[in-house]
């Protein structure tokens, strides 16, 4: 079976889309991250069907989703002749930024320094506002109103502010940071990740529309694990998380898979 | 009236027990604590008596407190022939000594470096004991479960503990540690320290036992204000705090003053 660059493409895709809960407009968004991220990028329409089209996404799916994308400002599009072109607005491009290192950096340069804030007091409703809306910015709250987050991070204005070091992780602060949901979500993109890794081992020579869509399936199993959580170095998470297990195993397919151009992409559909 | 001893002493007592709201146990502690700090140090119940008698302590009231001190494991007697004797237990020396510094210096060399400690989650009622516990040791709980204190100071088991430099006091805080009563306190004190500073410009010659009164009283005035709210630098209080002109007068006043020795008192009775 492996010998048919087919099925083992098929296989792989089947191995690492072991999560079927994709919304298919945050996978789009996984693609322009994974490779429009540079001002003037563009992806055709066709090449986006083809990408998405091996994970069983449907045209009509893919038609909603750039609809709603556009209408949030995060893409838009441009029509040449019968071809729509689509490419991340400003906004688009600065989010999709602003998350590229914490998703694709083999190691991640956390700060020695934490800021822990304690927001004024306030009706419980205002709390529950305040705390979701940090938590919108990858700040735990520790408990209601208290967040944890790099020194020199923004907070909740009239805050008590102090910066330095954290000397105590407790284990309920640990599980509050990753719940079981989060550690499993690990185990099983792990075990997902350690599949296809080796399969990897008789890798066929692959299209560059194979290769981003693996790619892309790669990096949004990825993403929606380590969006499920704060923003914290691994001395902060319960003893047995994969994170960092799981990212260098990301790397390393990332890397083995290569990263197709553009231009080739387009001159592939 | 200033050239009879007696008028200007009578009248330094009424300035300074402006505060009537006094527990006489808690002058006894004062009074231990300003005099017989030493161990092997005691003091017999007849110049309690003398000492108290002016500020209108009734020899009953004198003897309830006494009882309930020595109860406390704060004090022990000790009679010999028809006098009894009274000195502080190692813990009510121990603990004496501990709130001296806070009470005696001029100034006050507080911490440059903070901890900030998150409890654990708890039901309500929970956090209500642990927030009086903590109170009681001086420590402000800033919100429910969250206590601001100097480094190194021991917190609620299996917390998150962060040490490092406070950057942003909000006034809501401010306020929390000294409240409008607080602050007026120290109005009170201020204007009363005043008066008995000018007082002093004119101070005749005192006997050891009306020395020894003026001082208790003084403290014991001092302890109320300090003792009202947590131990915390100038810097956390609201602005036009007289904490530390406070500070100065007692010191001044204790100066002025000097402290007779106990063999002086027991000798003058």
């Amino acid at each position: 079976m492996r010998d048919d660059p087919k099925n083992w493409f098929a296989e792989s895709v089947d191995v690492l889309t072991y999560n079927r809960n994709q919304r298919v407009w945050s996978i789009i968004v996984t693609i322009f991250g994974d490779l429009a991220q540079r001002p003037g990028d563009r992806i055709s329409g066709a090449v986006l069907s083809r990408l998405t089209e091996p994970m069983g996404i449907k045209p009509e799916a893919m038609r909603v989703a750039l609809h709603r994308l556009r209408g949030d400002g995060w893409i838009r599009s441009e029509r040449e002749g019968r071809t729509s072109h689509y490419s991340l607005t400003d906004s688009g491009l600065a989010q999709s930024q602003a998350a590229s290192p914490r998703i694709y950096q083999r190691v991640i340069d956390y700060p020695q320094t934490w800021q822990l804030s304690i927001a004024p007091p306030t009706r419980q409703g205002g709390k529950g506002a305040r705390d979701k809306a940090m938590r919108r910015k990858g700040v735990l709250p520790v408990v209601p109103g208290v967040f944890l987050a790099p020194a020199q991070a923004d907070t909740v204005p009239d805050s008590l502010t102090m910066t330095g070091d954290v000397n105590n992780v407790p284990d309920w602060l640990r599980d509050k940071i990753a719940p079981q949901a989060v550690m499993q979500s690990y185990e099983d993109l792990d075990a997902a990740l350690e599949r296809f890794a080796v399969m990897c081992e008789d890798m066929p020579s692959l299209g560059p529309l194979e290769v981003a869509t693996l790619r892309t399936i790669v990096v949004h199993v990825w993403r929606k694990a380590l969006f499920s959580h704060a923003d914290l170095p691994p001395s902060f998470f319960p003893e047995g998380w994969k994170g960092v297990a799981c990212r260098t195993k990301v790397m390393d397919a990332l890397e083995r898979l290569g990263q197709p151009h553009l231009k080739v992409l387009e001159g592939a559909v």
